[in-house]
């Protein structure tokens, strides 16, 4: 068993992160340079987190459509600093039936522009707005340096993408769809999350204003877990997204974009993750819960099949697995189902036919601290409860963490050192030149603004220049 | 209105069928050649078709994941029909990241290449198989002449890909997953369909044996709505799939791939349209019952809005919209949803108000002949009982008409003309020749030799000579 073990996540959480990926059957490097295949399970994950997204997007109003997978390399020519932004990793399609294209078209990087031009044709007047459309599909940006669900040349993701009368319209919106990703985040995936404005650099190329919310992984630096856009009018000027008001005269719509990708499994795999595995929140798991079956002699296995079975009957409620396997010891199956993260082992053995009981094991609470026995009878609610609490379990710990981890330096050399092993809130003048030189410095980032301020302002954490907003900075992922 | 209506579906189907697809808001043409856009209420459709699939491919084992859009164009030279087949239609991605690509990579026709490469690298042993993925995706083949969800360069599907251990469990899958298609299309889309293996030139390029459904449209023309092939050891053979069996002797795989595609949408709307408009099966409209109010006077208005907000609460269960626009007439809505083949319309008006009544109007009955009324105690039953009637008749509907445009020619002759405007059942020798000098002579084709033979055998319906098996041939989309 030694060579199986997973890499050290105190040692080396790189190579534990990579190796767990694999190992747990989440995904496999392709064939094709930087992309990867998403495999059973981690395609079982994602699919649980776009029926928790879908439901909300749906619950406020948006519905579902598909756009082509191929883009005019002239479209996204047309807004500026789209371009700017995007095109160094661009895919380009130059041959299509045998034939070289009179016009190269791009594999779509994002949709906007896309989105864009049908739009200007479907809008006609203020009675066809708001159009609330969203998109689940994959797109691809080419990427130097790749690891799997974290920065890949293809990756899944949803990106939604609406069309507005005024400008605050396209601001409720653009800050609705940060709350749900907040909301999803921290109800559905167990990760907290802080909401924020991205900085001038660090925001979408094209967008008016840019909103993340960035989460704490396993090792201190922070991951954006998801971004919503405030396109302004940038996108409907290049494209002519016009639409004529109860006045009768012509506007410019404004438009919104927002987008959560497989990314977020990554999250998930680095807030929550230990030594022995992942730890999967239940609201999210594939499996919720395992049965394992232990029996020595063929009259225990009889007897224990039979009360499993009943088990599996009051448990029809959950997403359940029963581990049949033959030939495999209790304690193999038990570590291997500790690796793929099921949040709630049960285990029966000939001791629980007679006393009637199961034995409940919960992945997040080590050895016997998180085994208890429970009634046969009534499980269903008992598994509930203890599927709620793992639940609960995992955000309080994981935001413990980032509290733990999180610093407010007075001195830039405190500055300095506290971003080597976690995050820093500090007053930032809102200069690109400070920013600039902060990462230069420590490789620390703006991750955002967080919408959350004390009031009042201080001296930059840098320059010492009058600030009057504090800034979130850390390495990020 | 005169400019609105549609063309005649009796007299210019094609073009009936163009307009109802851009009428009713399914899909639209995308600035990209031959791909769409599919817009929400066209999405909506294809969602529940995908529900009502999955479903079916996950109780029989099946589970879902992602493999990537780009393929090495080496990889599909691995087998060689394969590629003759597929080489002409390919999109080639030949620069990535600004610089050319050192081999050009295609968009995904299809991805048993690729699927071959990962499963050759995932099976070692008898123990991991079978293994039985599904992907839902795009794929884009280079089409010279398109037609909304009928024939486009993009389009979207499911690709199901299976490896066995044995010739037996691979037919066993494949046989499977043609029933599940069939069953999907008679109890859920409605449509009659006649399960049957593709002749050796229609057959999947590299497959040793193609099943496909076939359906007859509104103008007696067939769609081929789903295959399943039957791929034996070729893809194994050239990607190396192979597993050491119990005897510990290396084997290659079995494998199978199965798909059914948007396509499907196409023969939904050509099956049940009418002069009208769409008419949508109930188990797969995305709104299964729309609610008219209907009102003059304020008092009116109050009164009945109050009904329709109750009969709302009472449909919770279905797919309702409730149609609230102000500024239209009821007779405008009625039209409007009939274009867009909503099955059951409720009408409430101030007489339904006093009676305790609502109005029931069926889509595929015409005028008063589906129209009546009920009390609105107890409305969710008779709505249940009404949309379970109507896709009922549907299917009766379609299956007279294929029945009465299905002929038994006895000469060639004959033959001849029945494909003119129908389907002909006829003995066929099976040889290359006589199936290629008939399509030449009547552009009809085999479109599959169905499961259901007669015994015994007859003269070749074109050269005359003993046949064993009876064809099905047709004009074909």
């Amino acid at each position: 068993m030694s060579e199986d073990r997973l890499p050290s996540r105190s040692d080396n959480f790189a190579e534990w992160y990579n190796q767990l990926v694999l190992r747990a059957e989440l995904a496999d490097y392709a064939p094709v340079r930087g992309c990867m295949v998403v495999m059973p399970y981690g395609w079982a994950l994602w699919e649980n987190i776009q029926a928790a997204l879908d439901q909300r997007f749906k619950a406020t109003g948006h519905v579902n459509a598909a756009f082509p997978m191929l883009i005019p390399m002239s479209f996204l020519e047309k807004e500026k600093e789209h371009v700017e932004g995007f095109s160094p990793e661009l895919a380009v399609v130059t041959i299509g039936g045998g034939e070289k294209l009179e016009e190269p078209l791009v594999v779509r990087p994002t949709s906007e522009t896309i989105i864009g031009h049908m739009y200007a044709k479907w809008i006609k007047s203020y009675r066809d707005l708001p159009v609330l459309i969203n998109l689940w599909n994959s797109v691809m940006r080419w990427e130097m340096r790749t690891r799997l669900f974290l920065r890949t040349a293809e990756f899944y993701w949803q990106e939604g993408h609406t069309a507005h009368a005024t400008a605050e319209e396209a601001q409720a919106e653009t800050m609705q769809m940060l709350d749900i990703y907040a909301d999803f985040a921290e109800n559905v995936a167990a990760v907290p999350v802080v909401r924020g404005r991205k900085s001038e650099s660090e925001k979408f190329a094209g967008a008016l204003r840019s909103y993340s919310i960035e989460a704490m992984m396993g090792d201190t630096r922070a991951l954006q877990a998801a971004t919503s856009h405030n396109l302004g009018e940038n996108f409907a000027r290049a494209f002519e997204i016009r639409y004529l008001d109860a006045a009768n005269s012509l506007q410019y719509c404004w438009t919104t974009s927002w987008g959560l990708s497989t990314r977020v499994i990554g999250a998930i795999i680095m807030v929550h993750g230990d030594e022995q595995g992942l730890i999967l929140p239940p609201r999210l798991a594939p499996h919720q819960v395992v049965i394992v079956p232990i029996h020595k002699t063929d009259q225990e296995k009889d007897a224990v099949l039979q009360a499993v079975a009943q088990l599996e009957a009051q448990l029809a409620g959950f997403r359940l697995k029963v581990d049949r396997r033959d030939g495999l010891t209790p304690g193999f199956k038990f570590n291997d189902w500790e690796m793929r993260g099921v949040p709630l082992r049960l285990e029966v053995g000939p001791k629980d036919v007679a006393q009637g009981t199961v034995t409940f094991a919960r992945r997040d609470l080590p050895g016997k601290q998180g085994k208890h026995s429970v009634p046969q009878e009534g499980v269903a609610r008992a598994v509930a409860e203890e599927l709620e609490a793992v639940q609960a379990a995992l955000f309080k710990r994981a935001l413990e963490f980032r509290r733990e981890h999180t610093h407010q330096p007075r001195t830039y050399a405190e500055f300095r050192q506290v971003v080597e092993a976690g995050w820093a809130e500090a007053w930032w003048c809102g200069r690109r030149e400070c920013e600039a030189a902060i990462k230069e410095d420590t490789r620390a980032t703006t991750r955002n603004i967080p919408l959350d301020q004390p009031s009042g302002g201080g001296p930059c954490i840098r320059c010492g220049e009058p600030a009057t907003e504090r800034a979130l900075f850390a390495r990020a992922y």
